[in-house]
């Protein structure tokens, strides 16, 4: 799990299950977008900065912003291609992999945060927070730049996630539409959530503060948390009660 | 209820209402939308294909194979006008047919989930996707075109609506914003919930796995429902409690 | 608090931030929307248009529309002021003015409202119903521009915010994400909460009737609330319950 | 010559021949521009509001205006039509009714120029400027609103013809690419050419001054005329000189 | 003729003749692009980033590298507004001021040929060439950034003029449509004419290697003249011949 | 001069000449347009299909039909590098290789017609004319699709250009702004000129019907060529006359 994705079979497998498309109307979606790549990173350049164009700032200049940083951050990518393969293994109506890379805007939104992350930590902090704004007018998906985020993590169907300056989440977490990861009254310092490996936050829960949600720990749909969940255990209600406490990793709620 | 709407009527109908508009910034709006076509499918296909047109397809691309859905399947501009009769009859901040045509971005991410569920019955899956993505990025509704919906059904304000691939919502159903239609662990066949006809489901409800939401019941705001629900019952709260057994069903909760 | 903010002293602060951004792909994006217009008005709205454009109106048509907005409402671009140093005060990742101005969906869509609350008011119902559909499409933030709302107000975060007709929100009221603002069973007249001064409402908190929140009054997260809340009062759950009813104004939940 | 042309019978022609087209790249051109309209006088208003469109004024809005202007002005669609007939006799190269109709912007900047001159007329001379410049942009041929033109008219190929406010251009003229029918010294009044029935003039002359070319007179291409010419006669040349007095009307230089 | 316009006082009859439009179509037309500017270099610099915007540049980046051109050669609005003057007093049929503005694109052309000249002038060699570029599409103007012209300078028509490299362009010339200013064999250096103060050069015209028109001289229409014109005297005809001496100036061919 | 460009090699430096441009407001032309690409005709073809979309095809429809047509054609691309080197060969003010490619509007226009020709062959016609008509649009050059056009040949400047159905050019012509190659009376069958190797033909000139322009022929500028030209001969004039019979070829006229 914790092994870089092969990009190059990763991006022969997207190529194979792009060209198996031949409906008239959406194959040059799929060549465009894909099968004129010559390598995922590249393709993921692109449909970033096509995704998130405006009138402000042309795709062709985004295009290259984040190929930029993608030179900088090879991680990212590899992260990127880690993502998509955790939506496949866990989401059972999904059963490829260019599905999510054209259609599931909780992935090209986490990817977008990638970017503004770097840029972030570039210190070029206004053209961060104007990729966060795209995206949370383009996908309804607003995480801070600022924010800190693993691998293998994925945002179903993603309307509605908030996730906070001060956030961290691990590898292999997964959120569902509509999560808030955010802050109560404290004004300033680490006030948003720690969400460990391998957490899943059920839709429309609201995690609240900084605590701790454990890891492989699960947060049932419309939870209000607003402590520390043990590792392995099950939360729900509102507010949230812990009624269970060893979870099997391979079950979902 | 179940007669098919008389198209005819109802487009002079909306075409008078269209007319009666004289304000010079917004008539050419409602003339290009409504008052320069023949008939409601002719009007609705061009709505439809012109909000989901992006950079990779356009407007008279999308707008004609819309056309030719409808004419492959006559039932679904007669859905989409049920839908609309109703709107007007549940809504009453709405007076007119016209407003929620050209406003409501439920209705019309409703009527785009049609033509993606004839695509995806044709076997034209890629474009279903597209279709359904590009609902998510433009409505922030997210409803799978394997789903199975009838008639007379509203998603109010619509923003959040997420629809899994294998729920079946019945007839006269109300849908309001940031409700779940979800899954839980199952991961395979038959695991989205079934919403019999005429019940309501209030803001921000979950209602996880394959449950049965009864005739006529009524789903409290923020509820987290798992398990069957009666006909005829309201059930509130996380989790959801049944709270009353016979409701009247021309009452609304 | 209730003093109009000096539009001449808060415009000379914004453009001196707009001119710090030196990154050379958003230093446009700056001084276009900032530091070439030569008031705060000017500014906004040129942004509103920009932002509520579509293929139907153009932009120019909508910065002008706007503009003969603010020259017969000019207290609107001073409450949009209020509202951005209330943001300002009270949310801690926000440093300066220019941010919200240009990347927070929450108070982008509430000046919008503003302008079509004003339309409404001057029965241009055609064109405030346009404006309220644009909101909830490019941002997912529901308003009806009959809603009454005061100034200091802020939206945060924004996406799914669902505010209905005969709503009354008070000075200094804080909504976040996900809140509904909506009926019950009413079909007429005034159906919608009551929201008093100083009073927060946190993420997904679903207030339904006319019921009224008290002044400083506190809504927990995912709360439901069905009966009024007292000034002063916490109230959490699902259905709320009051579990405090001496908040400290200067305190957040 | 002078019998309206039967816009039903054309139509079904054109149809006939939108149809035949069966490239998926081009197929939905065809279908939008032309299958789609119930009639020649629609698809033209659809086609002129389409190509004239910029940021400044919607497609909409022009397709709206000009099927105003048509519903004050039917002869126009006639004159339209009279016009693309008059190119199939003329043009070898052109065996079809719709190839003028999409592609040939010789004949679409005709039909503009009609729609300028009808608000010239109306004393809407701004936007008849408009049109005019819109015309110069995108298809490079300059037509003052105020001249008047007759049908049965050609503009072959198109770019850089320039026909001035006081000209008159009678019926079953040909102007090839390049002409320029121009003034000289005199400051007002009638001051550009009157071109008599059934001329033709060449590529590239330049016809200057209020002089008149006779009826089926034929300009040799690049010659300049500074004088009148008589009936039936060729003048060729720089300056132009006569070379023939009997002209067969059916011949072509 | 040779004082600089007093840009205040021509602002203020262009914004009175603005004001004079009211027909709803296009009033915002000449609101945004004139009546809203504060003065005509804010309005020039805006006409140009608009009109010369495509796909790789947004308009407000251009407007912006146009104003601050405007910002190092404040000579360029005042030569710009000297232009318009002259197209007033030369052309009977442009009876104000904001119609050469707005939709006269010989005009449009020249100003962004002095945008193009400047940057030439800072080494900008790659951007001059765009703008080159993008007028010879939008405008079918084609004019090299180092060429030098002077002012009171028209463009009439303006498709097809094409002006070398090393031409020099002296105040007062007017050149009609399809004039080449341009090159004979010499393959390096000073190649191009220069055309002397005060020189008319009638549409399509060739005017080919180092040869000079002298003051007032006139050159008729499609001439082709590859030696020196002397001063106040007229030539036509291919090749050209003087067949005057003594040009009144205040005459027009 | 027959032999074929090396594509890799002419490919890498126009790279290091695109890399050369540092200017931040127009170094993402070139990077996106050629620094981006692997290969010259991945440029190409980008190239024409983003600059000839328009509201009906998009960009990477036309992207991607162009792919195919080199495909099938490999011969395309080498000739329009041999082109490319011609201009550089042939153009004093042009020193490198990427400004033709990006700028000059007279080789675009070229290399989308061999695209519509290649249309042409394969029977695809309304597609070929389409591509034609949108070159006469936004370069201002109308070639039919049908005509045959070799190699290393220029279209300087470009506007106005005109090249009927039957035409043949032969390599190494040179063709200025606003040359008409065109018809006599002919109505059908071979009908246009030939233009035999190295000949050069000037800016205005109207060369019609099936005449010859022999090799190495040199017309002058404003020329009217009703008759064969012999092969190394100059000839000038309206109409045209010989005036020398011996040209070099190394020379320009």
């Amino acid at each position: 799990m914790t092994l870089r994705p092969d990009l190059t079979a990763l991006w022969l497998t997207m190529q194979t299950q792009a060209c198996s498309c031949n409906d008239p109307l959406i194959q040059d979606v799929y060549a465009t977008n894909i099968g004129d790549h010559a390598s995922f990173p590249s393709a993921l350049a692109s449909l970033i900065g096509t995704k998130l164009a405006d009138r402000s700032i042309p795709a062709t200049t985004l295009t290259r912003l984040v190929t930029a940083i993608f030179a900088d951050n090879p991680a990212i990518p590899h992260e990127a291609a880690a993502d998509i393969l955790a939506i496949q293994e866990r989401d059972p109506a999904c059963t490829d992999l260019v599905t999510p890379f054209l259609f599931f805007k909780g992935w090209q939104a986490l990817q977008a945060y990638r970017v503004a992350n770097s840029l972030w930590h570039q210190d070029r902090k206004h053209l961060a927070y104007h990729i966060q704004s795209r995206c949370n007018e383009l996908f309804a998906i607003d995480i801070h730049p600022a924010a800190r985020i693993g691998q293998r993590v994925s945002f179903d169907h993603g309307t509605g996630i908030v996730i906070g300056e001060t956030c961290i989440i691990e590898d292999d977490v997964a959120l569902f539409q509509s999560v808030t990861l955010g802050g109560t009254g404290k004004l300033s310092g680490d006030r948003h959530p720690i969400v460990r490996q391998g957490a899943m936050i059920g839709a429309g829960a609201k995690i609240l503060g900084r605590i701790t949600i454990g890891e492989h720990a699960r947060i049932g749909a419309a939870s209000v948390v607003l402590e520390n969940i043990p590792a392995g255990s099950t939360a729900v209600g509102n507010p949230a009660r812990i009624i269970r406490h060893n979870n099997d990793k391979n079950e979902i709620i």
